[in-house]
């Protein structure tokens, strides 16, 4: 193996891009969130597609597992190494070129390595809009977005992240390099492998570039906090607002009061809109492409005729850009408000979007019989049927203790997940987190037809093993 | 075999539904153009997804190829059977049934045999819109749409087929059935089979059901022609136009001077906007959630702001949504003004929108410098960067005579395309039309690819086999 790294630093040519000693590699090792750290041979830091290729050629032929990484910011453990030190860490994060934005075609072309701000700053400079955000923003790459399929809140109008990917360039389990860098909108020749690289989280290949979709710089976006006396409400609210503003409706999000009081009492400075409480607010985001005065116009019109049926109970429209800003800031506070008051038990978790009510009540009611005073922290992307639906413990007892119970909590909300057909994993993926949820809610043929395709496309297994497939899948 | 046929009654119960007699397999043997006629086995019509299943399962038993066929509409030659007799042809428009409409969560639940009018028709009784929109959509059926990810006339802002998509019921090669129909718009479990099975041409499984995408209706849409000098000034006007409607831009077609001749020759009652000549025009159609009025009023700031900045050379502007659907027919009826003129060389063609200029003008050169007088009926949806550039013979030149020269017109086009970083079939697939540009336009290690899934999921290589992958590939 001192074979291995020397052949690696003759790829990378400079000695310091293969990284073995502990203190450098410490920071590639461990998840984003601290729970888990990992061991790996070294951490390799390529600059080009090429050297990519070569890397993983070398490791195909060594049997050398490759574990790739991006911004590290994932919440499943799906970019970090197992305890066993036999991978390596290939990190994406040196290549970090922006390739080409094509503004009359609306596309960005990027290195995987590209952090995702500077993605839509990119696309901003050219006068575009690159719609893809999430909290993560800062950090997180184009290629761990990519390898996750991430959420955020721009779904309801411009898809996830699949949604918004034209081609990729991917080195393959092989070592080869395939790219379908085109920039095309409708290309009917074969199977979709770009969508099955797209979410596989990097056991398939690495992805090393990507073509995106840009969409015209909206003039103005308006925001509205609204309340509403239950989930219920929130969804007919959803249908009204859609039906009103069709695609001018780019986010709306669901927030229970538990959130707001949390917010509240955390972050005192930030904006209170309304005198009285209520049990779910709901935050609305129009953009017009037209004027700052047609987005306030479009939202009031919808929320006034939501007021007037009865849907809505009382209602907070800003009359500027700058003051939406400062409602989205409530909606953002609230997992930095959860952080500062101690540790929860976090489900990210899909549903149709008709069945959340029910799915609250019921599952909601099962928690309470389980768990007497455990607080349900539920706040998300309520137009996209995605929750993040947390746990809290009761008043008196210590968030470590509780902690304790987490698979007990996550099988009752997981089970009560599937019964509403619904998903364990929205927007997060399954790492090696969630490999067990993958064996016990997916039915024996879809695994088996993952499986098949594992072995097709990585035969050899190297590609970050102990991931996605549930326990027991031999690649 | 005798056996296998009586196994086949005894499945489907009812013994009409084992067509074995010349006349009636007759019209499941022939593709839509008239251009093929296969030869089969049998003709299966089952009713239901248990019964496809048992099927497919006895066809695996005994190594009999399936032809999955919809409504027999495709331009490659993808849903019938070759010459062998081997095959049976599996026709899924018994299933024909809508199974669910859920307008809370704007999806629609179906049988693979509904037809795409109904489906549309189902989701208009609902008050919601299904935007996939095609010449066919009488008769064509959505599983047929998915497995060739069908394009049409609204992918500009609503996508292709597979963007309307949000879960699957498939028949595998081994005939177990795996369904994703949840219609979550998020879940991030594993590899997307989906998308693996959408565009996959029945080639790796038997597509059942699905559930779609339903989005607002909008209130009204309203249609304008626009005359420009160029292709290169068409591509300003949709850029700025995106950028003045936004996601209110439902359609943008391009047409040259070529088609408005031959849609006024023989449909001379259709409008005729404009007094003079112009050598392109673009048909533009703007969406509007609010009103009739607004819609007008959009559409017309745009076309003025265009009009000022001398984009535009003149402009027709609908009035109502009435004056629209005139407007939309001259677009719709350029084929049929081909068909009556003669055969042509068609191609379904894709390119990065912003070389369509360049493209145009260096193929529509080396065409005419190989065949002195040919004529180019180009038209398409420039939108999406996906072309219908179809070649006529010169005057004087015998159109079946013309058609001789097809592989040699053929090889001009699509070596051009490649050149351009397009596409040789942007919407109507691979089918057995067009294998030989799979292996003439792909690269080896894509095929590698495509050859390991199908093999990895069709062993048998049951599912319509001499489909998609190049000659040569053996599953």
């Amino acid at each position: 193996m001192t074979d291995f790294l020397a052949r690696c630093r003759a790829i990378l040519v400079d000695n310091q891009l293969v990284i073995t000693d502990a203190d450098g590699m410490a920071p590639y090792l461990t998840d984003w969130r601290g729970r888990f750290t990992g061991r790996a041979r070294a951490v390799l830091r390529p600059g080009t597609t090429e050297q990519v290729a070569r890397l993983v050629r070398l490791c195909a032929e060594l049997h050398v597992p490759v574990v790739p990484q991006g911004g590290r910011t994932g919440l499943v453990l799906g970019s970090v190494p197992d305890v066993s030190g036999e991978a390596v860490v290939l990190s994406l994060t040196r290549m970090n070129r922006v390739r080409e934005v094509d503004a009359a075609n609306r596309t960005i072309t990027l290195d995987a390595g590209c952090i995702l701000q500077q993605v839509q700053d990119a696309a901003a400079a050219e006068g575009c809009l690159f719609p893809l955000s999430l909290a993560a923003e800062g950090s997180c790459t184009i290629g761990g977005n990519l390898s996750t399929n991430a959420g955020g809140t721009a779904v309801l109008r411009y898809g996830n992240t699949r949604d918004l990917c034209l081609g990729l360039e991917v080195v393959t389990a092989q070592g080869e390099i395939w790219s379908s860098l085109r920039g095309l909108r409708k290309d009917n020749t074969g199977y979709s492998l770009r969508d099955l690289f797209i979410g596989a989280e990097g056991t398939l290949g690495v992805i090393t570039g990507a073509v995106m979709k840009l969409y015209p710089m909206p003039r103005a976006s308006i925001t509205a906090l609204v309340a509403v006396s239950s989930p219920a409400q929130a969804l007919a609210l959803l249908t009204m607002v859609q039906d009103h503003c069709g695609p001018a409706l780019t986010a709306f999000e669901l927030m229970s009061q538990v959130c707001m009081d949390l917010v509240a009492k955390h972050y005192p400075d930030l904006p209170h809109p309304f005198r009285h409480r209520h049990p779910q607010y709901a935050l609305l985001e129009v953009a017009s492409s037209e004027s700052e005065e047609h987005a306030v116009g479009l939202l009031e019109g919808a929320i006034g005729a939501a007021l007037e049926a009865g849907i809505a109970a009382d209602a907070a429209v800003a009359s500027s850009v700058a003051q939406s800003r400062g409602l989205w800031q409530i909606r953002e506070h609230i997992p930095l408000a959860q952080a500062a008051a101690g540790k929860n038990i976090k489900h990210d978790i899909s549903l149709p979007v008709s069945s959340i009510p029910a799915f609250l009540e019921a599952t909601d009611a099962l928690l309470l019989r389980a768990f007497p005073g455990c607080q349900l922290v539920t706040f998300g992307h309520l137009g996209d049927g995605n929750l993040h639906y947390n746990v809290a413990p009761p008043d008196g007892v210590a968030h470590d203790d509780f902690l304790g119970h987490q698979d007990a909590v996550n099988h009752i909300v997981h089970d009560s997940v599937d019964r509403f057909g619904g998903s364990f994993s929205a927007e997060h993926g399954v790492g090696a987190l969630k490999r067990s949820d993958m064996a016990r809610y997916k039915s024996a043929v879809e695994v088996r037809m993952m499986q098949a395709i594992k072995q097709a496309l990585d035969p050899l297994g190297i590609m970050n093993p102990g991931k996605i497939l549930p326990p027991g899948c031999v690649a």
